[in-house]
């Protein structure tokens, strides 16, 4: 049983849309209606010490901020902005103070960052470990508001910033290496431990008009952007040529032996967005991206079928060779 | 340390409000305007296992149900109605699938029975214990908004139901008392594992315009009353005799030397309404009790000092003695 099954044993009948709600499970957040003009966002994240993060090698304030961090990139991921947020924190009843003063100043670093207010939340004992559980309302308007589901055959596939950055991050904490004296690892380790979730880029690209379906990577390209194609009906070919491989991954792979395709279909957290948009968008998405400071990459297109392939080209030759990469990734419940 | 310190240093600086944020930290729930006319209301309550439920003689429909009563009680308790549940479930890697089911019968069956829909949440992997967070968003009428705040002097304070049930019921499951053949045992037992919110009653509450603050009791009537009166800025006299002392309790108490009294003071988890009314309104409120099927209690009233206080009568004697109750209850970082 994956994390999909339970899912769906939760959510199998879907939840009946009435009210003010105006999307349930299935996207980056649910949606609220504030006004017909005016979206509520809001989203619930949770992170567990030891299975998301190790207080041996993370940093009390930015575990703090990377809490912040995940679920605030779910709203910008819709094309909001983050409002009101709910920390739930369960704490080992020996739980060190300067800990959590540490891990407290991330926290309000981070709504002072993002502009939003702690407004509610919970204190309890824990028996082992710490667990962190968020909820961030955000806003949004109503008519600018984006789905995963509106993906059309013909689109474009953009994302944003570098991939397989944080999974190689994650791959140097844990293994251990010693990054310190090296710039490159230690961006890749910051992204991991610190994730900038994209708020300013997902409200240009909301605000843009172009983009039909977005989402942000939270379980890496491969997962995520199968989710797009499963709720919009739609398949999605990956050029593997073209993925976002920045210096310091490019440095990494050939320093640890990194595999950084691999990384970039299937590694995690990075939080950038993936979106995607009619042939034409070209220009108005690169301005965009020279107003934003982030790189924009088209990686593929959304075809007619299902499912997402990944075109790999054969070294040496001009022929390529598709590959199925639908949901690879990593699952909580799968992978270690 | 202990919980409200934890608080303290989390939201040291006031939430500045600012926004549509009404009400940050302090109350039942966070208030955030939608309209003038209505107010958004949301809570967000942790459940952790062997903290707040041991599997063992908890089943597991209930403890899902439990998940969501204490979250939809802190809605009752200003006046309004859930509408929206988020659920985050951190799950050991083996866990039991008719756990699983169970469990999330019971938060189904919540949801069909307050009317709500499960819109939103995370599932994640616990390395050991079951983790549970809800988020609850309900809705209520601005100018019905009952807070914690607006306690007066010379306000009579009533509690809902009968008190110290759900804690007297805790003890029983821990010290695995055989209570299958007893009625009255069972009841107690079924307070603690299977709690009723009073959403109704608080519906009913709010739309009297009698009531001046109200709260749910849920860390016991000492400490409850003692938030009371710290944010109304006034004090509180409990008179002892008046606290309502249903016959389970009272048999359980003789049956197994438990004093009620202490029970009905510091026991927790009752989900129980607690709400102070000018005098005169007694028989509006006896008719409110009689509609809703639901004993109300006036126990005591509300003073210009600060602190609560209980008036213990003498035995034999026509005098009383007052004893100073502030804050006395369970404290999830202090007690065991």
């Amino acid at each position: 049983m994956n994390e999909r099954d339970i899912i769906n044993l939760l959510h199998g009948e879907a939840a009946s849309e009435r009210n003010s709600l105006v999307l349930g499970i299935g996207d980056d957040c649910a949606v609220i209606e504030k006004s017909p003009e005016q979206y509520w966002l809001v989203t619930m994240d949770t992170l567990v010490e030891t299975v998301h993060f190790d207080p041996l090698w993370h940093p009390a304030e930015k575990i703090g901020r990377k809490a912040v961090a995940v679920n605030v990139s779910d709203i910008a991921a819709m094309g909001g902005t983050p409002k009101f947020i709910f920390l739930s924190l369960a704490l080992p009843a020996d739980f060190d103070r300067n800990w959590l003063q540490q891990f407290t100043k991330g926290i309000k670093g981070s709504c002072q960052e993002y502009e939003c207010i702690l407004a509610g939340g919970d204190t309890v004992k824990s028996p082992a470990g710490i667990v962190i559980t968020i909820t961030v309302i955000g806003e949004v308007e109503s008519k600018k508001t984006l789905y995963r589901k509106n993906a059309r055959p013909g689109d474009k596939v953009w994302v944003s910033g570098f991939l397989g950055q944080a999974a190689a991050g994650l791959e140097l904490c844990r293994t251990r290496k010693k990054y310190k004296n090296e710039p490159a690892l230690q961006l890749l380790v910051e992204s991991h431990l610190n994730p900038q979730p994209r708020v300013k880029l997902g409200l240009m690209l909301a605000q843009s008009g172009l983009v039909h379906s977005m989402m942000d990577l939270s379980d890496g390209l491969a997962s995520d952007l199968a989710h797009i194609c499963e709720q919009s009906g739609v398949g999605a070919v990956i050029d593997s040529a073209k993925l976002p491989l920045g210096v310091p991954l490019q440095q990494a792979a050939q320093m640890l032996g990194i595999d950084s395709i691999e990384l970039m279909i299937t590694g995690g957290e990075d939080y950038e967005l993936i979106f995607t948009a009619p042939t034409g968008s070209r220009q108005h998405l690169d301005t965009i991206a020279l107003e934003s400071g982030i790189n924009l990459s088209c990686i593929g297109e959304i075809t007619k079928g299902q499912g997402v392939q990944i075109r790999k080209h054969v070294t040496g030759d001009d022929d390529h060779r598709l590959i199925d990469i639908t949901f690879a990734g990593f699952d909580h419940f799968q992978s270690s």
